[in-house]
């Protein structure tokens, strides 16, 4: 299939991380994780979030999420989130199922969640009919593809925590969104109050690897039998450590600033150079779709059904366009992509860490063959 | 780490299914299944379980394990299973966890069910005090390296069948056991009435791959969600189907006779071979056991807490032996295995199929230094 | 503690109940349902919900509600309710633990679905992502007080029937519902498709019972069990059978017309003249109430701050009231009764079947003394 | 029915009960337990248990078993119990659904497990694929109708809190126990260890009502919640405390020793007197089949399928016998009891607090009409 902007884990492998799982196939390791390259990677973890990370490696998002939500809640209690959050819409009901807790949803405008907005679920503490609130979840970079700052961060971090209840943070696009603030993952996270998060790797060039890191040391509770019962303990488990080290630039790799980063040097950790680019390459898609409305606007009518419009900042690797229903059902039969809101004519066209300028002038060039 | 008898898997990646992997690392692909390599190695599992067969790739075996139950038993339902069997002691209480249900277990002298140890835990139908047994649960080729036959495996079909249950394979070794018996897949399992499996891959050279395979029809509803809400959808799902495609022996790939298959010829299925191999490694290493017993046991007085014993007849790929506790603790030092029933001085050695046979002498070979 | 208006279960056992508990309380029956009691009371819901209805009592409401949605989800699935409705708010997450299922909420005005309101969330069918939407559950009375016609119910039903789903009433307050449309208990259910209901006494004079009402029995699939898994299954249950006896009028209960109903005549079961007596107290409580506003409010400078609402239509036997907060802070002092809405100020005043023209009397003057 | 053996929960209610909860019938009390009621209870409970006794009153004896283990163990965590255990045979899964735990189960001769049989389970600690066992539950008196000695319970207790686990007793006959052992509630529990248990009052004369009783202030955590979850939460509450009040002696109700209440004063507390009724009782049965088979066995040829034998040690108010299927199939005809082991031909026969003298004479004079 050709490329396109369907989702990032529609891309393959990264050639880093395929070179370190070929490396890694030497002789006999010990399974479950006792073995040398978990052993430091779990110290790339603790260089990248601080000493007291702890890192368990899982396959996918749904079993970091779900483990987080685990460390932080017993069934009785919730996990306030926004109603777009992945955990909410995207797991099928895993959290239900597997931790049998309640989220508790709020509308946003734009995925964000805020010290308000979670407030308004913050009640009924000590009443027992009501499913007690106990953690928050934000998603960084958000499923709309907008950002915290730090700032907010921490203000939900210190809201969580001042109601004694956790702050996770689903980092299954963590790289694009620390590209984006040019800050490192622990600015981002540890330093801000997070007590969990789901770290992903398959969404940013690994074959299949994410994380769940515990920040806060006072959720590092029976962690590894809550993975293995939850069905998620890798046995050949330096597979996913290798593509990890590979991810986070092996013990040599070096923190560097965000200038420094903004070069496409190879000596800049594979995460930060694969993040870099699919941004700049949602970016550029942006510009040149801007320009392409800017010059067509003048020749068209636009109706509130017809209109064309970007939806939502584009701060990371995602684009959200509203536009007419047969021009983006025609550039489906081109393109595979995900119609995110079929009502409102809203689609979501992602890059990755493969898109080439070439695949957006293509596309866009497509774009402008359906328009009226 | 040098090689041992750890585990099977404890080796690595066949190189082929490496191959496979770097293959289908090519441009995009949709995720979570919707890719011709799912495509084609579904049609794989097809050929080799017959037309009905319902392939649902997982992650491991806890999740293969997991699914096939949730796709047989309710919660108020139960699986009867040796009390021996992988998912009884080994998952962390999963089946529990996930499905709710129980495990209604047997003791066994090798690991093997039969229909009148079975029947011991079929009452109570009807009874709503007591959990319904709906499935039996057996292990192909089973935790302690034995074989059920085929008449056996349909003697317990047909069991279950008469009880209105299911029966279900757990195949992480199943390769092996195809090897072992001189049948096909399709033979031990689909044709005896066996209505679902764990078909796995993982200790036989895949990098990670797992796979539920629902060969009754009716037990076929509504697996792709719980698939999903268990935790187990992969999202590049092509990387999973590429090493089971390069595993069953591709398009190109034969179904051969037993005869035919006990050559090392590249034309033999990746399965096979790797299975070939890793059970002829246990044969030689139970020959030179028995070789290094029968020299040794001419001067050494055994007594009952000093007795040299293979335990269990060795069919496929492990060997399980009891031997005095310094013995074993010396051999400890020098390579990882694990007690399998400490009580009883029993230990366990699994081959692999990238055991060679120098890996076997050396072993052998420690093992007489540390003898008395 | 004197009569108040806290709650309908703060009242106690309604005279005829405990006589019909003593009335039971002879020699010995077989515990779990198999005995006389319990025959004759099935007859009963046979007659009252139509032949194929088929009654499991239960303990409390959570019971009946969690095994209703038991019987109509798997935990892959979901349920569409009220945002307002007990099942979401005030089950401690029951459903979600015990049954795993997810539930999508809708924000009512007036704690009433609509056909409208549930297609928002029938979307994603057949996308393994998303909890597959099962059923729709409505409570009736709901919990704000109101009331669904027959034909919403009906077109709840047919909505829910096109999409394969089903339609679950929480009827933990049928009998006020029934007796405010003056229907039967089938004519609002059974009659209009409904497929499985909660219905409750403990509201309406029994010391304990519930009962999860089966109308589909396509619905009715090994029910004891799960009665019994989810830890709802009473042993002496002849004494709950006995008092759903006397409150369905026993077995020489007639059926009537509403209009033979409204008159306190003892030959008029007795759901139903408890309930008649509840609504009717809640009636005067309102006539009371908008008196006492109509003459204050002359004298009273009405500011958003201090405004004085009956919110919701008086449909059973709830007041819903906003007041200032002051007003109702001190109204507390004297009588116990629930804020519903804190930050807005509402509250609820509930008449149950021992409240008397006296006790709202009484109430209304203490409100009368604390306003301005 | 007329008054039989085949279960203590065939019996009625007692007369005090049913009057205490008539007497609890007085105008309104707070729902969910905030009633005098329970505050008077609570305390009486605190004496019988000790200060640091919390109990929760739920509805079933499955409620109060699944309760405390859900006090005891997350869901990777396992329950050690006798293969007899009522949490084993009798909850159809309920712990495992609810809890989502594993049981570990040991054979025993008479339903009671020793240290010795216990610690065959305690292993594979830290071992993160096998389930961490947390808790050894007992059942106190056994479900055999034996009985643990003062010493052999704080065994258990010493052994578990060796492990860093906990001892659960399933106390549904624990008044039967504490009048066969001469002994209080307290010193068969708290005094000995025990961290929490499951205190039933149904088998013993209760309407319905059990509790969950935590004696180890560690492991009161958010068990309100917990309750109302598990659909265990009674909102007219104060009809369970009344019946407990009563059924404990009440206020004035007075410790005393065993001989003191041996005799059949009513100042004895209720829970005394009917358990030493049910106790004496099965001990007039014992004694008049032993009669009876001793003057029979005489002209009795008895082989192995014609035997006749009372199978454990009557201690409390059950017996079990072994006798010849058509002998228990006849008198299963005019009086219902359960076969215990079917293919043993054991059956149980219970007497309650309602037993009479009488009764037991005609139901021996009914076997012995029986007998060949």
């Amino acid at each position: 299939m050709k490329r396109g902007f369907g989702s990032d884990n529609h891309s393959g492998i990264s050639p880093e991380i395929l070179a370190a799982i070929a490396a890694a196939n030497t002789d006999h390791a010990l399974a479950y994780g006792d073995d040398e390259w978990c052993a430091r990677t779990e110290e790339l973890f603790r260089r990248e979030f601080g000493p007291q990370a702890k890192v368990y490696f899982v396959f996918n998002g749904t079993g970091a999420n779900v483990l987080c939500i685990d460390a932080m809640c017993r069934s009785h209690e919730a996990v306030v989130c926004a109603e777009t959050a992945h955990i909410n819409v995207d797991e099928c009901g895993a959290p239900q199922r597997v931790v049998g807790c309640r989220l508790l949803t709020v509308d946003t405008p734009d995925g964000k969640l805020t010290p308000e907005l979670v407030k308004t679920r913050l009640h009924g503490f000590g009443f027992e009919h009501h499913s007690q609130p106990k953690a928050i979840s934000i998603t960084q970079s958000t499923e709309l593809g907008t950002l915290y700052t730090l700032d907010e961060i921490r203000a939900l971090a210190d809201l969580a925590h001042s109601y004694n209840m956790y702050l996770h943070m689903d980092g299954a696009r963590l790289a694009n969104a620390a590209v984006a603030l040019g800050c490192s993952f622990k600015e981002m996270s540890t330093d801000l109050g997070v007590d969990c998060l789901s770290f992903g790797g398959t969404k940013n060039g690994l074959l299949m690897g994410e994380s769940c890191v515990i920040l806060n040391p006072a959720l590092d509770i029976d962690m590894k039998y809550r993975r293995k019962q939850m069905t998620q303990l890798c046995s050949k488990m330096r597979f996913i450590a290798a593509q990890f080290e590979a991810y986070l630039g092996g013990v040599q790799g070096v923190q560097r600033s965000a200038e420094e980063c903004k070069t496409n040097d190879k000596d800049v950790p594979l995460w930060k150079r694969n993040a870099m680019h699919s941004n700049a390459m949602a970016q550029l898609l942006k510009k040149e779709l801007q320009e392409l409305l800017s010059s067509h606007s003048l020749s068209l009518p636009l109706t509130s059904s017809h209109s064309i419009k970007i939806m939502y900042p584009v701060q990371v690797n995602s684009v959200f366009v509203q536009l007419p229903a047969d021009v983006w059902h025609a550039l489906q039969k081109e393109y595979f992509f995900y119609d995110w809101d079929e009502a409102a004519n809203v689609v979501r066209w992602m890059c990755s860490f493969d898109t080439t300028e070439d695949d957006i002038h293509a596309f866009v060039a497509a774009l402008k063959r359906h328009l009226p």
